[in-house]
């Protein structure tokens, strides 16, 4: 999590473990009137766009509108504190808002123990220190969720600008319900959708020709989501059940119209939240006369831009494998999102155990036979390599004299390993080879060490190695570094 | 799977493919004398243990005496027709007769439906080629649930030894008891199966004097493990349920016999089976009279042999982190056997999986930064890449002028690590820093050339590298290899 701003750093060292859990004592202190203005005006630009989005959510989620912006106020107050970037602002999304609404079926009681027990559920995994959990969820996974979502949310609102009733939640009852009854469409609402959509897309074309922090998204959207899991969201959800929130999570447009609009500290949430509050108090009585189609519309342009098409064309020419992962999690999720996230890390989670069980394995054959596995050797990537190793020295018509096994990319070994080569060992043996390994990295070299195989036999590099293993035939070659019961005979200098 | 001998090798090599489906045809029409009488040898050896062990186990899975036969017969057939391997044999095991027992109920019937069940599963897995799942059965897992069985089945059969009855099955629920009811134990049951145990004990020892194929059961056991996801056992199964035998698998012990018979050929079965049919035809009715006892020490000296108490010294000794799923393994296994296996392979997935998510990265600082990732990156460990070098750039008091990222052991790269080194370039830069990178192996340099990144610069070596951004501050310095949109700009000599 960057901290904010180089200014702090250098701040007062007291009490840094109160510091730690309560980042607001790292600016607090520091705090100068020139930020101020910065964040108030920050503060009040994020509440613009907060407050229309928090009443649409909240129809995506399939709540009244005041649900959404009971749960944006308490993100704010509560990031203000507990926050440690600076632009990160938290509330409702469209996405946690699309998964809301599978569980909450309209009803506010359900949403409402959703966050809590949402947010229990993050406060304990913050505490197990679970974070690294979300590191197996790769970026295809995300793209395919989002562009999904995307997809899935605009077209839950096409039925809105059109004005049709009782079209069913399921996407592709949807897309066929919308289709058979396009001929009920009401142009009133229709009109009305369509010129929100116009002058909405009006809004971001003249956005985009405005001087902007370049490329601050990609960045933001990883913070984001990591920052779901992080103490401080579980800790706004917990504290968001209590005034009758549904569960939020960190903005990516929101944040990136915060990081704009130049702010300092997280304390312009507190302008955000207490906008929020303001509409509450006052406009609650107005909220039955918003028209849904401009709602429609405000969800509409908020995730179009979610939708990356471009990932396909990327994929394919950076990294076709990963293509697999992105289709499976994108057709998923218009079946179900969660359907589609977990099936998306479970391919690419099998995809990854595959490349882990076969790595590289480098082979260049001669007198000598030299064998170079690409990356770690994991147990599942044993039988791999013995496949490779056995293949070669012993399938040819002319057996090699012996087998060198390079062991420089290797980082660790477990135990399984250290068998299976202890076997490797043994059977080249049995057919008069031998098997010498160089390269070795020092934990490697001692694993190897302390389980004492037979005929063990290392060298520092591998021209060393072919040197003398080349010269010599078969088992009664010079072997400076043969491995004996008394490890303590090893000379000192060979552990690198 | 080993070829059978040296001496085929250079057989015929006409239908290939035939032979490769039923490889008796491999050794057949070579087949001499001189092999008959060894093979009828070491076949008669092997029947000899089977017919005793087979009426055992198949106490063991709580069948009739006679269930153990007819399961023993057809594996012999089945792999003299099918094996590739010359000296291992198919048949009931204790484990897979534990196994059975928790599934049969003592009921015949559904014994044989598991065979023919377990026997289709297997054959759809050997047809679907995914055999490399059991690479994800580590060494430690199955030493653990072999232990531990040996340990189940070996207490299993106390109460035999004592003549006790009413034993309930589960081990915990089966140390009570038999401890309750101690006083109870009849004493010719006792005395016969302590007289049978020491007699067995006593052949073991004169065995273990003889001459014999040093180091055989690793192997064996690996392969025996193996082949129980061939279709040859998936088929000996299928074969088995219509002859009413219950699932059967690779032996270990008789595996052994056959070998140190000084087997030629997979021919021995087909002694093996004719005697065990023998066995079936004139001494059925003699099974009866068969003391429990007496078949209880058959299966404690087949089983405790089994129990490897130096592998937790060992462990601790090469490599304590898999004590982990060996210990979890052992545990549960005296719960149920099942969970024991299911429950190691996924601590031992979570621990290669964390291995994966933090691999070591070596940090040297100086007036550049070196990063250096131990092993491949794979997505989960952009994160922890990401931290490590931002940790040690930016956290200091001065910044270094550079950061050189060593990829010399980085194999292969997936999209999400790209994106991350995209983003962590743009971080970077953000503080004034350039990050350059060196020693790329050539897919790892096509995955970062196609995707384009911004500022992306590489060098052949380390020392180039080093040379090169040690010299000149900041972005301005000697980049010789900078990418840009036209990748064919690049000299071609740099693909290396």
């Amino acid at each position: 999590m960057p901290v904010p701003g180089g200014g702090q750093r250098g701040g007062s060292r007291r009490w840094p473990g109160v510091r730690a859990w309560l980042p607001v004592l790292r600016w607090l202190p520091r705090y100068s009137p020139a930020w101020l203005q910065l964040d108030a005006m920050a503060g009040l630009s994020v509440g613009l766009a907060a407050v229309p989005q928090a009443l649409a959510y909240a129809e995506v989620a399939g709540l009244p509108p005041q649900y959404g912006l009971y749960s944006s106020f308490m993100g704010c107050f509560v990031y203000c504190f507990l926050g440690t970037a600076k632009d990160v602002t938290l509330g409702p999304t469209a996405i946690m808002s699309l998964l809301v609404s599978s569980y909450a079926f309209h009803e506010p009681a359900y949403a409402i123990l959703l966050a809590f027990l949402s947010g229990c559920i993050q406060l304990a995994m913050g505490f197990l220190r679970l974070g690294f959990l979300l590191d197996f969820v790769s970026c295809p996974v995300i793209k395919g969720f989002t562009s999904a979502a995307s997809v899935t949310i605009s077209f839950n609102q096409i039925k809105n600008i059109l004005g049709l009733q009782g079209i069913p939640r399921q996407f592709f009852l949807q897309v066929y319900e919308i289709l058979r009854r396009i001929g009920e469409t009401r142009a009133g609402d229709a009109v009305l959708g369509l010129a929100c959509l116009a002058a909405l897309a009006g809004l971001q074309v003249m956005k985009s020709h405005l001087p902007r922090v370049a490329h601050v998204e990609p960045l933001a959207a990883r913070v984001s989501y990591l920052i779901v899991w992080t103490s401080t969201t579980g800790f706004a959800n917990v504290l968001g059940s209590f005034v009758s929130a549904y569960p939020i999570t960190g903005s990516f447009g929101r944040t990136a119209v915060n990081a704009q609009s130049g702010v300092c500290t997280p304390a312009g949430g507190l302008i955000t939240g207490a906008l929020v509050l303001l509409s509450l108090a006052y406009l609650t009585s107005l909220f039955y006369y918003i028209p849904k189609a401009a709602l429609a519309a405000v969800i509409i342009s908020a995730v179009v831009p979610m939708f990356d098409a471009g990932i396909f064309r990327t994929l394919w020419r950076v990294k076709r494998l990963d293509l697999v992962p992105l289709c499976v999690t994108f057709l998923l999720c218009f079946w179900e999102v969660q359907y589609g996230i977990v099936a998306g890390v479970l391919v690419s989670g099998v995809l990854l155990l595959y490349s882990i069980a076969r790595p590289p394995v480098k082979v260049s054959k001669g007198d000598v036979l030299l064998v170079q596995p690409g990356s770690s050797l994991h147990f599942p990537a044993m039988e791999c390599l013995r496949d490779a190793v056995c293949s070669h020295a012993l399938a040819a018509a002319s057996l090699p004299r012996s087998v060198i096994l390079d062991c420089c990319h290797v980082s660790s070994i477990d135990y399984t390993v250290v068998v299976g080569l202890a076997e490797l060992l043994q059977e080249l043996r049995k057919h008069g080879l031998s098997l010498a390994f160089c390269s070795l990295q020092d934990p490697v070299l001692q694993v190897l060490l302390s389980a004492d195989l037979e005929g063990f036999q290392h060298f520092l590099s591998r021209e060393e190695a072919e040197r003398c293993r080349g010269a010599e035939p078969g088992d009664g070659g010079a072997a400076p570094y043969t491995s004996t019961s008394e490890s303590s005979l090893l000379p000192t200098g060979l552990i690198q």
